[in-house]
């Protein structure tokens, strides 16, 4: 039965919009390019239909020499009027969602890494994220799955969020930058807003941008104010890679080739041994502390007992030491171990003298922060740091969102809830997959031991292909920080790729 | 004559959103306070109407006992049937746009800085920027400026910019963050966009969030590439704050209280001594050297001569040594002195090794980076860095839209008129004014000596009664970093509050 005001076939406009692109509506794409086309076309039609729309299409758009070109506006509505036509209603809804997602093919966007990009880390091309809905992450190719990085814990609310999306775009609209040192109002609405969720009397902010910036400025800030530069750090300790947070990382690597690896100010002593630290502070080569209270990255997540934290606490209290704990993985409910932990230092129920804040606390907007107590504060000095976009309004606005959100989600409770099914999951498929070893689980940090890295890297590729994607490790241990928004329901999928992908796995 | 179909008067319906917040439209503010509608009223109406009409608002809203109170939904509607009643249209649009900029009082605003942040850099409270509109900024109290900072240069494009708004708000609707080492759509994009903009064979990118985080990992890079650690610096040069960038910067009060002033690593030089570097460089002292081409910050805009410039080239070549341009402040056609000068290098006419850029080319947003050569970036290698925001796609995102802006204005072109405009005025105005020493101008890059940092403070502060907020100085330097949008009119305004607010000082 015709509608009479039914006059297009669904999907042809937005088949039309993601083709060729109106640079008003989206000023941060271009037209679709022709590999594109044929990519998605592969995707939604069998083989050989694939084969035969794409000819027709590329025949209709004129564009002979080079498929990679991108479509111009008269070839690209040709293009639209060829698949609109040969592609049925579902394909087309489904060619023009992904046109919409990127308008690059998949082995465009790789090439242009490839050849263009600092080879300073491992490029991960396995799958290329375009659009995030909750814990779930939609790649180029269409496919989903659970996140279970959430970029290192920076969108622990979800990879796309509505309601900071249209604040960033209302703060960018009105006034996008200022200057660390000039007061704004997006500042002090996120002052307010986070007050009553910072530990003890730690009330005082200077905001980076990057959770390395903010530990160098944190060390900068105990050096000081203790007027020593001394710095002890630990073993397996991740905090960085700028010159003074990469100085207090551990793995050697990181430092080694920078001629970092003998910097005479920083002190390793074992991850736990508390003799070791008094024993430097005693002997006055130190006054401040740094340390992650469940450390992630480098450790595989390796919680420090309650004592050792307690007692660092009386050392350094005993030693006038300053006290750092890096909180930017572990902060805002990340290990929640019940009602109101919104750091890790709540969970152990130890204030630091500074933490640093990071990650998850702008909604996936890039910014950090030194936080301390009055007296460290109050030793400070104009002109003792600086920063162009350090508490900026755009970076305020989004951690205003963010940790409204938050606490209005009531995430502690979540994470404890979620914490707990990972854990009694996880415990059942450890009795039937005996390759399990050891299991670490703080709140929604977990760590996962298996029997080599090859295991490890097996393991993730085959739970990808079960709608599971993880891509952090430590060595022969699987490193899971899913979104803190991920539902009961994610989860059991989650343990559902884990026990397939192990038993493919082991019987491979 | 009444027009049926104008139920309401001007401006209340702003007024009211103003005053009882609508979280889903802007999820990033709330409910006006009492004190914001006393500060707006004062403004608008005489002293006498303003108390009159603020004692009617605080019976009607019911917040009898704290006026920093922010309304709740009842008491901002009772709020706003009083100021509607008694303003005219004039007035209640005049404070429907104050309360739509900020719905805190200035006062408030400072108070919570003064409370909550740590004094490393000195608070500025003379003005609280709320709007931008091309070079203009809007403060709080409704007055207007042109802007002579451009926060260091981040705002080259202004201080709101509608495409990059709605770009980012897209992007963060599909996807706001993924980390450095996965492949992204939005960087494939900015990689096409940005390549013909750059000098040489500089076509190698690694992101960072902030210019001294870029200028940090520029000097890792090079460590690790010559295999030495030994790097030369200049006096008067700045490159930011983090343990690696604030080392080679060398006002010694940025140093000093962190311990840092005393780096085995680096050797400072005096700017211009190419001889002492050609000396440190053949001694096998360093492998690397980094400046400014035209010294900013610390120097009060000291440019190179061409013959250092060449030189330093040279002896780099001969000792095959790393040349870093720090191109962070004078990048994207802030100095540009012909057409397609979008780098200081690009003018000197010399290709370095590596370059450091950030502040504009992000139009606002925070994002930076390291760029070098395909023989240095060849020799990186996986795990030597890693960042979880370098290059996330907002940031991308931003940088294609503000280089692609940049390209369609043709800034460089524009820098170059308006810069003569500046150069033509200011020395007329040095004839005039005895007071003004040495002008020095290099593109947009504009320094003006006078005869003591008093004088230059007076100046400012005048300048801004005049409409032209500058707050950058050095010594006794004035700096101006105008946006390069600045259209002639403005200049021409800026100019005419300089010349006033120097007859002002001299007579005072």
């Amino acid at each position: 039965m015709q509608d009479h005001f039914t006059v297009n076939t669904p999907g042809t406009h937005e088949l039309v919009a993601g083709l060729v692109n109106d640079p008003y509506i989206h000023p941060e794409r271009g037209n679709a390019t022709l590999d594109r086309v044929r990519e998605i076309l592969e995707i939604v039609c069998d083989d050989e239909r694939a084969a035969k729309l794409f000819a027709e299409c590329r025949r209709a758009a004129g564009e002979e020499l080079d498929t990679h070109l991108p479509l111009d506006d008269a070839a690209g509505l040709r293009a639209a009027a060829t698949l609109s036509a040969g592609l049925d209603d579902e394909e087309r809804c489904a060619a023009a969602v992904m046109l919409e997602e990127s308008e690059l093919s998949t082995d465009e966007v790789i090439e242009v890494h490839r050849r263009y990009k600092i080879p300073v880390s491992h490029l991960e091309d396995d799958l290329l994220p375009v659009r995030g809905c909750g814990a779930l992450i939609r790649d180029s190719r269409g496919r989903e799955y659970v996140d279970l990085d959430a970029n290192y814990s920076a969108t622990n609310l979800g990879n796309a969020n509505e309601a900071i999306a249209r604040g960033l775009y209302n703060q960018a609209s009105l006034l996008i930058s200022q200057k660390e040192d000039r007061i704004g109002v997006a500042r002090a609405r996120f002052l307010r807003e986070i007050m009553p969720m910072m530990p003890g009397n730690l009330h005082h902010f200077y905001w980076q941008n990057s959770g390395g910036e903010a530990v160098d400025k944190s060390l900068k800030i105990a050096k000081a104010f203790t007027g020593e530069r001394g710095v002890i750090a630990f073993s397996g300790g991740f905090h960085g890679r700028t010159h003074g947070a990469v100085a207090v990382t551990y793995n050697r690597a990181y430092r080694e080739p920078f001629g970092l690896h003998e910097e005479d100010w920083v002190h390793f002593v074992d991850w736990g041994d508390l003799e070791a630290v008094e024993s430097l502070l005693a002997e006055g080569r130190a006054r401040s502390v740094i340390l992650e209270l469940v450390q992630g990255e480098e450790a595989g997540i390796r919680p420090a007992t309650p004592d050792f934290a307690r007692g660092l606490r009386e050392v350094c209290d005993k030693h006038q030491a300053v006290m750092i704990v890096d909180e930017v993985q572990t902060g805002f409910a990340r290990v929640a171990g019940g009602e109101g932990d919104w750091f890790a230092s709540q969970r152990y129920d130890v204030v630091p003298d500074i933490i640093t804040i990071g990650k998850s606390f702008g909604g996936g907007y890039p910014v950090t922060a030194v936080v301390t107590k009055p007296e460290i504060s109050q030793r400070m000095r104009g002109g003792y740091d600086g920063s162009t976009f350090g508490g900026n309004p755009m970076a305020m606005t989004a951690a205003l969102i963010a940790t409204r959100q938050m606490r209005a989600l009531d995430l502690p409770r979540r994470v404890v809830e979620r914490a707990e099914q990972f854990k009694e999951g996880l415990t059942k498929l450890s009795d039937k997959h005996k390759v399990i070893g050891e299991l670490r689980t703080v709140g929604l940090m977990i760590g996962i031991d298996l029997d080599s890295p090859e295991r490890v890297a097996d393991v993730q590729r085959r739970m990808q292909t079960h709608g599971a994607h993880s891509s952090l490790s430590t060595g022969a241990s699987l490193r899971w920080l899913p979104p803190l928004v991920i539902t009961s329901e994610q989860v059991e999928s989650v343990l559902a790729a884990f026990d397939a992908a192990l038993g493919e796995s082991l019987s491979a």
